[in-house]
């Protein structure tokens, strides 16, 4: 059994969350909310989203999983205004999904748990550096990466007490610093990996640019981004693996 | 002879309305006022548009049927801000249209009206159902069908005293009621008729979201579409023919 | 030594102003400002455009000439919102381009002057007519002579003291006239010219809305068009080459 209400940008913001790195996922329906854990078919880029039973307006569920796609269930929530309500409802006979905004119902068939790629498990890393950025900046630091290059490196200067950017091209490169003054917190650590930047593109989609995202680094290890949703009663982290620098 | 002065608004909204079905019409040029009949190549959707010498500034004519290019003339009448105005003259002798806008001046080329398939007779229908809704609510509904289908159902039904929509695609459908609260006024008769979704997207191009549109329905038969334009100086019909239902 | 701060608005307006007309381009860094001129391949457009030093917050040089693809210089100038201020530096050694703008550094390959297509010299022409025309009013002619022809001609009617375009297509045709109340200032004279619509549409490009351009003009002879950038601290100069007119 699942029931909920819920509004439409709290939804959306969810989705799309996830739908930037997978077309379909699994959502667990637990007794405190959604959560919804998926991997790029390259196990390059992992999202954990969960999205708690107060961020609904009402969620009753006894527990399943439910698999969708994703773009199918984005476009029948944008039907609404994002102020709208929409009301989700499981029909355990026919496997399918109820979906009522005013007046409207939709039906969604949904996709068998089964056949959906496995859940990643995101690893409980220790990781060495911590910064507190504003997700404006993170959008600044992707497009100037991508005027010059595929990858993107991410660093902490421990005794400069600061978080860089570097992105080297073929002819061109670009370098972006941010110092405490810039950042919302800093940790200082030895970090600096280097990434796909088509995978950080993705999620940099997803995040709001007034959102406070929390970045994990190491030296050549995974970066961990996190930030919330759902005015606190959602939120979605972001693990990235990264490439091999190649000098 | 005929020599008119409208504003590009009232001239863009009328060309609108039969561009979406067609793209050469011709224009009957009547004492009280222009009247374009076309229908779509394949004979499913129809138009006819009057718009009277009312919606102009000036209008004079002694009659007689234009071919013209429904694009071309758009585009001439594009070069006008919405609330300036557009003079046009028929040239006899050349065969063109004289267009005006502020300063510019432009040719155009009519179309022989014998090269251009025969305007249509509209049926004189007894349609049993009727329903005044909200421009908006059509754009809803054909949206929402678009999700799912490439077909709409339009209903009344005279017991529970609503107008409904029907899509229903090979694994999602959905269902839109709109009550007698919802509607601007609803005629109660038994009817439901499957459209092509094609074909009510076009015409909903044409529709302004806050125009009043009556609408006649009947079981298996076209449904007609109505709406003013020109603050009520012109006025547009579509029909359009059902598609048999197949179960 | 070339070392200069200007705001992101002026660099990218002067950029532009020659973008539209070639890829590459050779700037000359002389002791009172920036200057550029440039052919397209075709020889049939040129561009002349001086950046005064004052149109800068800080401008060093001891001389120079420095080889650019606009399009990646564009693309770094466009990191910047418009009131930012952007930093250029010369580095002699590696022959790059520096550039800085809060925070973010980049690095640009330059390109080889001598691999440049040479500048060409803007003949000193004495043409007898010259309209100062807003730069809305290219861009309406533009668009209306875009509708019907390739081709647009320019001209002034000397008796009748106006400025007017001509464009004649297979089947349409537009005219349109300013006397000297639509345009700031004319001086009359015999003129008239054809010229390629493409290249008009892309200098148009370059036009502001607002802008002042003085045109001169004679019988099948080239077009200049000049107006001022940077609020007059810098200025553009359009030639456009004539087409034999066939009738």
């Amino acid at each position: 059994m699942f029931k909920a209400i819920v509004s439409a940008e709290t939804l959306r913001d969810a989705l799309d969350s996830v739908s930037v790195l997978v077309d379909e996922c699994k959502i667990r329906l637990e007794d405190d909310g959604l959560e919804i854990r998926a991997v790029d078919p390259a196990n390059v880029g992992m999202v954990d989203l969960e999205l708690s039973a107060s961020a609904f307006e009402s969620y009753e569920t006894d527990g399943g999983v439910i698999g969708v796609n994703l773009a199918r269930l984005e476009e029948f929530a944008g039907m609404a205004d994002s102020d709208q309500l929409i009301q989700l409802e499981l029909d355990e006979e026919t496997r399918k999904l109820h979906i009522q905004i005013e007046g409207l119902e939709g039906t969604l068939a949904l996709i068998d748990p089964d056949s959906i790629r496995q859940e990643p498990d995101l690893p409980d890393l220790d990781l060495p550096a911590e910064v507190v950025i504003e997700g404006r900046d993170i959008a600044r630091a992707v497009k100037a990466a991508d005027m010059v290059s595929d990858h993107i490196a991410l660093g902490v200067d421990a005794d400069g007490e600061l978080f860089y950017v570097d992105a080297e091209g073929d002819t061109d490169d670009v370098h972006l610093e941010l110092t405490t003054d810039d950042l919302i917190a800093l940790t200082p650590g030895d970090a600096r990996s280097l990434f796909s930047l088509d995978y950080l593109k993705d999620m940099n989609k997803a995040i709001p640019s007034d959102a406070e995202v929390t970045m994990e680094l190491g030296e050549e290890f995974p970066v961990k981004m996190h930030f919330d949703i759902a005015e606190g009663d959602g939120s979605v982290t972001y693990m990235l693996a990264p490439r091999i620098q190649s000098d």
